[in-house]
């Protein structure tokens, strides 16, 4: 069974208990598909409304590739808690002669590598909800405006909450290549994210009147 | 059943749908709950561990704190999607005669304010999340530090998203004194929170050396 089966009271509990799986990176993946859902949800209260024929075909385009996002993510939230698991098994091999050792500190650098893909893909996916919150705040239902700017901060945030989980790993790691590829990406993934939300809340506080 | 008693995948169904219910101010309550439930897990991979004696009370109180939170904000996620069902209840209410106009604008008001209630209390509870990520990135276990980040991040977003879920009805509302008080109330609940999630990543980054 996996974490995204269990009822949701259940999974709040298994991550609030002392088992370090799930932790803050699943809760990031699932930051990230709650924001894609209601992307989703602006879509589905637009296609097919009176008065918004026009951007169906946006709107539909949005929710195809919001949807996959909605799917991406419960599944790096599963692979979230494996990776750690990875970790946690190197950790534990034994160092006792030198091949041992080096046997350890190869596993140990295979499974923290895993260990910073994993929150990186979370970041990436989140990442890309901030910008599909844009158009769905533009052209989507405007009674559903605010869903979009949900969306928007809980994406936004779970970007950075990703990251963080990259981070941790990142000074344990030794291959010099492996590390500028990830803080490239890390760049990538950040610029203009918080922009684009800060847009989105803009638009949203226009259409609400607030 | 209540939604928190749905399974994750079937929640995130529920929330992408073309129901507006759930919606966002659900997504804030879980946002915020996820939050919590990451302060619990760092008080709980704290107590009782070697080298954190003397932080066990405050772990102890901490614990309490957002356990209680943690408790408050999946019944809150409840309360915001009976409230929506509310205001459609009294705009659909008939208005042929000015009886039944005045009757249906007198229930159309009371469903605004509770609507407006509901999500400025997942604000304010989300707004205490924030806080009580502070003490546990400063003393909780190194190990779990980044849990206390991702919490502070999700909660903060989190107020943002139920402010939103504030904002939309404000301007349906005619009690100006009521206006004034949920002004004064998001103001409280805006102040400094930012400012306290910056100091928790702050400690996150430095406590991780990135």
């Amino acid at each position: 069974m996996t974490f995204t089966d269990k009822r949701v009271t259940e999974f709040l509990d298994l991550l609030a208990c002392k088992d370090p799986t799930p932790g803050g990176g699943s809760g990031a993946a699932l930051g990230g598909a709650l924001a894609a859902a209601l992307v989703s949800m602006v879509c589905n209260l637009t296609i097919g409304k009176k008065g918004y024929e026009d951007v169906e075909p946006t709107m539909q385009d949005l929710l195809a590739r919001s949807e996959a996002l909605r799917a991406a993510l419960p599944r790096l939230l599963e692979d979230d808690t494996q990776v750690y698991g990875r970790v946690m098994e190197a950790h534990r091999l034994p160092r006792k002669t030198d091949e041992q050792k080096a046997a350890r500190q190869q596993a140990m650098q295979a499974a923290l590598r895993a260990a910073t893909e994993v929150p990186l893909a979370i970041a990436e996916r989140c990442a890309q909800v901030v910008d599909l919150a844009l158009p769905a705040a533009e052209h989507g239902n405007q009674w559903a405006v605010s869903d979009a700017g949900v969306g928007a901060l809980l994406a936004e945030a779970s970007v950075h909450a990703a990251l963080l989980n990259v981070s941790i790993n990142l000074s344990g790691i030794e291959d010099s290549a492996f590390l500028q590829e990830v803080r490239r990406r890390m760049e990538t993934i950040t610029a203009g994210r918080d922009e684009t939300k800060a847009r989105v809340l803009e638009v949203v506080h226009r259409k609400i009147g607030a």
